[in-house]
């Protein structure tokens, strides 16, 4: 028997196109010769798709492409995520439907309904009641759970439960960075402890502020991988059940974390229509990757840098800015934005020069933030952000400046992960030039200014941040780890004070663990200290 | 018996303030013979305290807290909400303590936990598996009730359910308008179905976007009000069991909102210690409601009002920006913008002069966020944005533009209402010059412009918006209602892509319902149309 996963990588509320990509992958699955074709969970609806699904109209699109499909299905069986409303009641269920000689054979509503940070099942759906689905065919038993099976507490008694021969695990589950090492391990050890075949069946795609990476699998009863789909990638998975050969398979690395920040604002342009992309280019190591993960997403001509040298800015730093947009064959304009900051100096300042306040240093941010938003008013482009999460939550950002654009892409990654990343891009040649890596951080909104006069170094920033944001640690955990004690609780104190310019921050793509796990929620006024 | 309601104004996380504040309220009901004070729910910590909860140490000084006020208790009872750890597991309830003779001599967890959309308190609590916890006091038998009763649906069995003599029902319920008129003919229906009477305690305060109307009420057997605390105040409420007749209270009316906003907006000031106010002020009905608003809630010496006219502007709202700001005694500056966007115009426009496009209307309003938000640094006073609802909603908003400010204090207000509370505050004497009240709504970002120019009018717009937001109905519903087909999907399809605007949008004081009763959850891409 021969099973096809089916990853693909569908657009939330398009009903039209996914109901075209679902049939295209059915008619690739049984050209092939499989005996049956899996989609990931809710892949008529798009993932996740929120308070649509609140809309009766959208409800019953839904439910007519499901009754389109089923119709041309014929010559193969079809696993298939979609929300359908119960007969009686008229309630919502998230469903796997299992489509047959051109009818709809049967409705597994999931149970275990889960509230995610990015999508509360209960808010929408009623829940099932059989945590395993069994359907037969050709003699096979196979076993459709619905979700992560890590939520489902089924690890221990999955045996016991269900005498399958396959178990079916049909999913949409976001990416952060580790994710997959993780997933592999989990799956693995289940699939040795109940002794049985498992097929992860996963969706792709960037829709919002998450990033599906796909990656399905097929794991053997003895825990190895022997089949697994690319990741970040749309594609069919062909497995046939007789081949259960171990697999050699790349493991996670800091090039997984690439490839979702460039899925993720590729299927945001996509999917919002929009054609280029412009950035502002500092000559600094975050609009520096930024620029190539545009670059990649977007491909070299739908990318607009800009410029926008002040008497702050080295030349060194204007000169890096023009060589990166060299390299990277983007288009690059000079904006320099001495004429504008003086004009704001004479309105302020009576003598119309600077006297270095804070108020100087955000006012260069602003210009060179509505410089950028001019030119996507003006010419349709997404203005992107280049706000790093260490910065961002230490509240060393201008709101309505470095922080302007429609989507962060690097807000939810450290300083340390943006070294890392221009390392792999450059890992063959020099795109990014040397000096944008080894020069110290600087905004350069004042005269000789660097981060680290005012952060502690990124090194050990990133650590007390990564300690209190993604391991949920505490001030006296961290300290008690050996940390000085006045830095943790400065650096605390700084990302709770900058609660107000996170709330309106652009949208990040999250691939950082701890939003998924507990996604901060603190009050923006308050007075613990 | 003398029962005493405190609805206090806490500080969200500041335990000592209101630990000094729980005292104060003590002593001073016990000066007054009472036999028992009662506060809100999680008066210690703060409402709502959030992520707070997870933090060991806020725990640790909540139950010190509790400790030291258990401690100075005599000659009156408490019944005082906070958060207290289960001695054995750990974990955390949300509680009613009885406190008697210097020490703890009841715990009262809540039962049935909500998940409010602004504080999900099943991610922090356990629950009790009591729905009413019954204590006596001088042969009165007392019922207490956490947190709001029509959820509880306690209705229907609570007569038989808990043999009481007074129901007190001890809350933290955030104001929205029209809740006072709900809650008044839900209790009223309650204590008449119950045949007791009820005493409901509610906090008071802004503190966060939520606005506690407190509000406090006590409710005789037979379904009438007989005693009720000041709404939006705090205060000491004393109620005599033997005083049960009927009082004659004030219904909620508009005035209601404007304290609302008013008291939303002193307590964002007041508790994130922020000295005063700026704002724009164009000389349209928004601004000038905010300036009134403002005026109300720091006072006149603490608002800077900063009028930019541009080549757009008329005469005539220049001088009424100016006569308002005259009529409030604030403070008030002229900036013009003339030569700014002209230095943005020489940048892009080959002759340097205006294209009336879009990104040249956005760029005046950014030019103006940014002259505010430089005053904002410099000065250190809380930028507050004038968007409406309506607008915001409909995406005729300009992002770093008149949506800059830590605070929106009228973006959940429709245009609508605007016009009502201007009404209000000209009741007495034309404090807002009533031509910027008659004059048809214009940005003035381009020539002539009015908003009905690219809105359907506001009193339509206005309608239609709140059948969706508020009521929850789909475009088909409100098309059958008799609204134009095309226009009703106009409008929500304005809606829907401008999602990513309020994404960023500035923190509002939420006032209306539709947020509390199910907030909006929507992707910010996708493709339902």
């Amino acid at each position: 028997m021969k099973i096809a996963i089916a990853q693909v990588n569908t657009i939330i509320g398009d009903i039209e196109y996914n109901k075209a990509l679902i049939l295209k992958y059915i008619n690739n699955a049984k050209e092939k010769g499989c005996d049956i074709v899996c989609f990931p969970e809710l892949t008529i609806t798009g993932y996740p798709p929120c308070d649509l699904l609140y809309n009766p109209r959208f409800k019953k699109c839904c439910e007519d492409a499901l009754d389109d499909i089923a119709k041309k299905v014929h010559g193969i069986d079809v696993l298939l995520g979609t929300a359908i409303r119960e007969n009686q009641s008229g309630r919502l269920m998230n469903c796997v439907v299992f489509l047959r000689d051109n009818s709809l054979y049967g409705i597994f509503p999931k149970t275990n309904l889960c509230r995610y940070v990015y999508f509360d099942e209960e808010r929408y759906f009623i829940e099932g009641n059989i945590p395993v689905y069994i359907t037969e065919y050709k003699g096979i038993k196979m076993g459709i759970i619905i979700g992560e099976i890590e939520e489902q507490s089924l690890l221990g008694n999955m045996s016991a439960q269900c005498e399958t021969d396959i178990i079916l695990n049909i999913c949409a589950i976001p990416y952060y960075y580790g994710r997959e090492i993780e997933r592999i391990e989990q799956l693995t050890d289940l699939a040795k402890s109940v002794k049985k075949p498992i097929v992860f069946v996963n969706m792709v795609g960037g829709n919002n502020e998450l990033v599906f990476d796909g990656g399905s699998l097929v794991i053997n009863a003895k825990g190895e991988v022997c089949g697994k789909a690319p990741s970040f990638e749309e594609t069919l998975l062909i497995w046939n059940i007789d081949d259960v050969g171990n697999m050699d398979i790349e493991k996670e690395d800091i090039s997984y974390l690439y490839k979702g920040l460039v899925l993720g604002l590729r299927d945001y342009c996509n999917k919002s229509r929009l054609d280029g992309v412009v950035l502002g280019l500092s000559g600094g190591v975050d609009s520096a990757l930024a620029a190539c993960i545009a670059t990649e997403a977007v491909g070299n001509k739908n990318v607009l840098a800009i410029s926008n040298p002040s008497m702050y800015t080295s030349q060194s730093s204007s000169n890096d800015a023009y060589r990166l947009a060299d390299n990277l064959h983007i288009d690059y304009r000079c904006i320099p934005i001495d004429t504008l900051f003086t004009s704001y100096l004479k309105i302020f300042n009576e003598d119309g020069s600077p006297m270095g306040d804070i108020a100087e240093e955000n006012i260069q941010a602003r210009i060179r933030g509505n410089l950028w938003m001019f030119i996507s008013n003006r010419e349709g482009k997404l203005l992107i952000s280049a706000s790093n999460k260490s910065e961002l939550y230490v509240g060393y950002t201008t709101m309505y400046g470095d922080m302007c654009g429609g989507l962060a892409i690097l807000s939810d990654i450290y300083k340390g992960q943006v070294y890392e990343l221009c390392q792999f891009i450059n890992r063959k040649a020099e795109i990014i030039p040397r000096s944008i890596i080894t020069k110290p951080p600087s905004a350069e909104l004042s005269p000789d200014q660097r981060d680290e006069d005012s952060l502690p170094p990124y090194s050990i920033l990133d650590k007390v941040l990564y300690m209190y944001l993604e391991n949920g640690l505490f001030e006296e955990e961290i300290i008690d780890m050996g940390y000085d004690k006045d830095m943790v609780y400065n650096i605390i104190n700084m990302v709770n004070k900058s609660e107000y310019k996170r709330y309106q921050a652009a949208l990040p793509i999250r691939v950082s663990k701890g939003w998924f796990k507990r996604a901060r929620c603190m009050p923006i006024v308050h007075g613990f200290r």
